[in-house]
């Protein structure tokens, strides 16, 4: 019985899921479902990459916490449209979530939207959100052994950043060993290794965002 | 409806933590529920608890993970009674889980036993397992803004151990800011600041574990 709810509830989800994935192909907009643990630097990221792109794609944002609005009010201090999505406690985003947070969005000005789900290396993995592509961040200090512990997040990643790294000389993370653990769950994941505090690697992650919003958009135009 | 089901879950979950907590009583031991984000050292801090606890203290461990047995194949290199419980996927250990995984352990030989829950700063803090404490690790790394976003953790903890503080110079964590937004949700906290990779704090935390374990046995015994 409980379980025949949960399903019910998954496939409602599934099915908004696909329902966001047309709306926004119809809008020619690519959609980055980014997703970490608390703290891995998801909003850093965000800021970073809106900063660097500004010129070159037209980016607007989704914003999920289980409370308060201080990431959104930190991603509006850049000026593109954002979207705080307030889960009153839940520990994931889902399809319908977002689909009314996309709806907030002056998405004919947009060329693609991040959104960043809530802090939680386990549950936002069970739910599509109708995303393009799905980003996970590990940050260093996590260590490098969780692919082991949390493998339901890495198996649904397209693509891996290995955030803080200007933290790996005092921290035991081995990077490699780490990316061999994501690959014996994944192998087609790709990787990125960066740090916003120094800035190495984040014009790689930028350049790899804008030809994927190019590409989606040429494909949804096709 | 679905509100429904979830709160007859709650309410079974609750009635089954409460019997945990006399079987707890009944056996003398206290129960710590150790809750933190992936990553933020809570295996690190337990095994550095037992060693320094080992001639003090008999602690027993249970380990919660979404996949695997890592974290129960390292603590039980270190001679205690450790029992691993696979959540399958599940983001939080309940109180029917532990009932099982404490009848698995020697109790009348412990003194304490330290429950490790799911890395997960969301989903664990409505769940009550019949613990005589709840303790949140929160590692310097993931930013002193976490209860802005994850109040719920902040309320349920009765102590909040920062960790990673020998990681403080090359972050912008600002430990008294942190200290007054936990303050500010939960006034009765305690705090412990610590690092287990230079070892600073880490007694004092440790004492506490066995002053809180020889009260909770007196009490027990009253």
């Amino acid at each position: 019985m409980e379980v025949k709810v949960v399903q019910n509830v998954m496939k409602a989800n599934d099915s908004v899921a696909e329902d966001n994935r047309k709306f926004l192909e119809a809008h020619h907009l690519a959609a980055f479902n980014v997703m970490a643990s608390p703290g891995a630097g998801k909003t850093t990221l965000l800021m970073a990459t809106i900063d660097r792109l500004k010129d070159r794609v037209r980016l607007g944002a989704i914003e999920g916490d289980t409370a308060s609005q201080v990431d959104a009010d930190k991603v509006s201090t850049t000026g593109v449209p954002v979207v705080q999505i307030n889960t009153g406690g839940g520990c994931h985003l889902d399809a319908p979530m977002v689909r009314e947070a996309l709806e907030a969005l002056p998405l004919d000005e947009l060329d693609a939207v991040i959104i960043e789900n809530v802090g939680n290396l386990v549950c936002p993995a069970a739910f599509a959100l109708g995303e393009t592509v799905n980003v996970v961040i590990l940050s260093v200090p996590e260590g490098d052994d969780k692919p082991y512990k949390y493998p339901g997040m890495f198996v649904r990643a397209d693509v891996v950043v290995i955030s803080k790294i200007d933290l790996l000389p005092y921290l035991d993370f081995d990077v490699e060993a780490f990316k061999k653990l994501v690959l014996s769950v994944n192998p087609k994941v790709e990787f990125f290794e960066l740090s916003c505090k120094t800035g190495e690697g984040v014009d790689a992650w930028c350049d790899w965002v804008a030809d994927f919003t190019a590409k989606a958009k040429a494909e949804s135009e096709a």
